[in-house]
């Protein structure tokens, strides 16, 4: 069984922001060697998430809308006494999911035909990591 | 290592539909001849899901109704300028997960009690895939 | 490859309480032997959960305070028409998931500087058990 591991680094220009990482996560793929296997994609920050869905600029104003009526970022927040201002990011990272598992078929990514990976940022402007771990033979 | 990749298709008669697919993926596991593993069983379209949860009909409506005012159908969205309806779907397929990722042992899905495998359609009516991997030994 | 399987058994005192079991896992996959893998921790039960955030005394009351906002106890829920009383239990730990898979390098696990993984419990008070299936060389 071969195991590859790779760090990604990301520094958004924004609070909130989501970024299409499907071509890079592909290249590691192929980097791996790995031709069946699992692909976990996982964000190594808890105000930041791994998640699937359409490469829709539309959506994804839906997407940050609709966390923002959900997880309110005006509200008090008994983490934010402690010095901290991010509870909220935890929150919406919660509802995005922390990471993603992908089936990895003939040394591709098996995706659906509008499935792309996105790294959704909620508490950015530093540099942050994600984790590829790829399994498999 | 052996890696063992179906697809299932999935035509709802509803828009919103959940479909309980515990034994057809008990049966794959069989099939793949896998004893000690894992099985990956995830929607292939970013408007369904693959959630695990309890086989009650009264729950099932619960969930429905849960996600309905946590994501209004009727509200504006900006992904249904582009033609498209389905926004509150990729939203509510958001809350239910896209995956799940299983455990084998002994040549079967070790799953507790109550726990059953569904598939959820948030737009549905028309052919979808679901994929299923299943990796070990 | 190796697998190893592990039973954890839960009992909380609350009805809804978040345990660290940061530690424990770490512990198991030492005993496993594995060095490089993928560690499914999973919930065995369906209104409870196993998620990825912060050791923070704060935000875990922020977490109890927002799901009781988004799932609120008391109001009426088919499932509850069966004799059961924890539908808004399984609606809170949907929003938690299911289950945290974790990758395993170098034979400990591969997480990021504030990630702890807890058990997160939504109707306690008797026992409930979490699989954690480590897989890998």
């Amino acid at each position: 069984m071969k195991a590859h591991t790779e760090y990604l680094i990301f520094n958004t220009k924004e609070k909130i922001e989501f970024l299409n990482i499907t071509d890079t996560i592909e290249g590691l793929i192929t980097k791996s060697g790995v031709k069946e296997g699992l692909c976990l994609v996982s964000a190594m920050h808890i105000t930041a998430s791994v998640f699937v869905n359409d490469e829709e600029e539309g959506l994804k104003n839906d997407f940050k809308k609709w966390l923002e009526e959900l997880v309110s970022d005006n509200k008090k927040y008994f983490h934010n006494l402690t010095g901290e201002n991010n509870a909220s990011a935890h929150l919406k990272r919660t509802i995005m999911g922390r990471e993603a598992v992908l089936a990895v078929t003939k040394g591709k990514l098996d995706l659906g035909p509008w499935e792309q990976i996105f790294y959704g940022e909620f508490d950015g402007r530093r540099p942050k990591r994600v984790i590829v771990k790829i399994t498999g033979e």
